[in-house]
């Protein structure tokens, strides 16, 4: 009986692998830190081992998994399941599909992180009568999972969604924000990290020292714990980010006039209560009223397992493909 | 015989009226300029007179006609065929399709001008066997008509590819530049001429002026006049605003992966020597390589006849939609 499926999560920071029925219950998973001083290959070897460790802890066989599915940080090369040095992680240019498929001895679904959390916000989330949606996750790095017509569009060389690569020049000639020009150096988890790591060397920052202990240990998480706590410099630094993923965002309505802008991703889910209003109000300036007017923006309610839901959304989605229009 | 289709491109600055038989072929045409001082009920009635005139010169009566098509600048209600405000001209909401299709006494197809012209390129320029193309208009205003899968994409409203609103905020904080923060603002011809104008007023920009004979009078065609003729300054407003287009491709080239990006327009092919490099850099250097490697950008070969022919063309599309796709 398949009634089984595989997905595995792979970001830039952690790695997600579990085994979830057909309706998109976790049955079991294991959340891992993506090692930092190991090379692909052996990234893929612990997954391998932790993937059979919760088949295990199942007594799953082979004959019961339906298919397996993995989400990886683009750019990628979708169409042979190729990782192109992705820049949060030092693989290089890496057949990640055909290398983690042997691996675990199964074939598997390929995608990035951002289409298959697409996937599972459509099957799964709130989102389910959408046509066109625009997910957005919001992590160690930005990136987007477009869907057309309740497809996910590729594009071309199904490179599509590349949004952490969008030009936003910095307006205020000040030293903050000197980090980088486009969307993922102004707004990701790691921009928002290098940020508070930049003020605490000038001797400022303290309240987000004080909840990361070291400046080389601040992630997007301290910063957020500060700014509940009320400390304006950690606010700042996340209002800021906000009001270039407003921006970001503002674009891409302009662009796709889609009927729902859904936005996850750690960092995304964890600021959200700080990120929203920004967003919103840029939105409201800069969006074509005309589009602006019948807009949704918001985040996944499906939070963190959001890229284990979708990789069971685009398995299943591959078994209801009508046949012949592969 | 239905064999003539009348097309009518109209333009925040000039309206051309056409008609056209079915293989594209400009039979007659007549170029107006957009009068300023006229409302658009005053408009149209002067297009239905040249519409007529047209057709009494090819002796053509209204059952030769096929279809009639429009191209207006956005935004645009494309469903009920209301012009929404456009900032060029000063019509503010008003059912297009309906008043000029009462003074044409003929049904009509109504689209904003880069979708027209996208249907144009894909069917009579050198982009047929492109199935993803984004064309780019750079005239008085800058809009967008997005092609995916052979067809124009509308998004859920059918205000999909308002590229004009696309925020671009200016780097330098120097004098230069500083009429706005989108697109539109900062590389359309109306922003070109803004900057020259500026210029003058300083007292510098002379031999821009001298082509314009007057501050008020000067447009892109001067500039580009005065650029050829060697002028540095000149030189400096177009690469400037090529600079922000090739980040405005090299984003929408990110979000898209397209086969081919067209450009057009009367701005964008009258500056096309000057315009290339810039946006050539721009897409080397911030396109995903994985995108870039394939991605073809160039002006269309159609010239300023681009938005008639996109109306052939959109003619010619519907009348080949299978039956019961509507």
């Amino acid at each position: 009986m398949q009634e089984l499926i595989i997905g595995i999560d792979i970001g830039g920071s952690k790695i997600l692998s579990g085994i979830l029925d057909l309706k998109g219950k976790i049955l079991t998973c294991k959340q891992e830190p993506t090692p930092a001083a190991y090379d692909a290959g052996q990234v893929l070897d612990g997954i391998a081992s932790t993937v059979r460790e919760l088949m295990l802890e199942l007594k799953a066989e082979r004959s019961d998994i339906l298919g397996v599915a993995a989400g990886v940080p683009g750019p990628l090369d979708y169409y042979n399941g190729i990782i192109k040095d992705p820049p949060n992680l030092g693989w290089g240019e890496f057949p990640i599909r055909a290398e983690l498929s042997k691996r675990l001895g199964m074939q598997l679904l390929l995608d990035n992180d951002a289409n298959m959390a697409a996937q599972g916000e459509l099957r799964f989330g709130s989102s389910k009568a959408c046509r066109n949606l625009i997910y957005i996750t919001v992590s160690t790095g930005i990136g987007a999972g477009i869907i057309i017509n309740g497809q996910i569009y590729r594009g071309q060389d199904g490179g599509a969604g590349e949004l952490g690569r969008m030009r936003m020049i910095e307006t205020t000639g000040s030293a903050a924000f000197q980090c980088g020009q486009d969307l993922e150096a102004l707004a990701s988890g790691t921009a928002l990290a290098l940020e508070a790591k930049r003020l605490v060397k000038q001797g400022r920052g303290q309240r987000i020292l004080a909840l990361g202990k070291m400046a080389e240990t601040i992630t997007a998480r301290e910063i957020g714990a500060a700014a509940r706590g009320g400390d304006p410099e950690a606010c700042a630094i996340i209002v800021r980010a906000g009001y270039f993923l407003g921006m970001a965002i503002s674009n891409i309505a302009n662009l796709f006039n889609p009927a729902r802008i859904v936005i996850g991703g750690g960092a995304g889910l964890g600021l959200r209560e700080f990120l929203l209003e920004p967003i919103q109000k840029a939105a409201a300036q800069w969006v074509a009223p005309s589009i602006n007017q019948n807009l949704q923006i918001g985040f996944t309610a499906l939070g963190d397992e959001l890229g284990l839901l979708g990789c069971a959304a685009a398995v299943l989605n591959e078994m209801e493909k009508p046949l012949g229009l592969y």
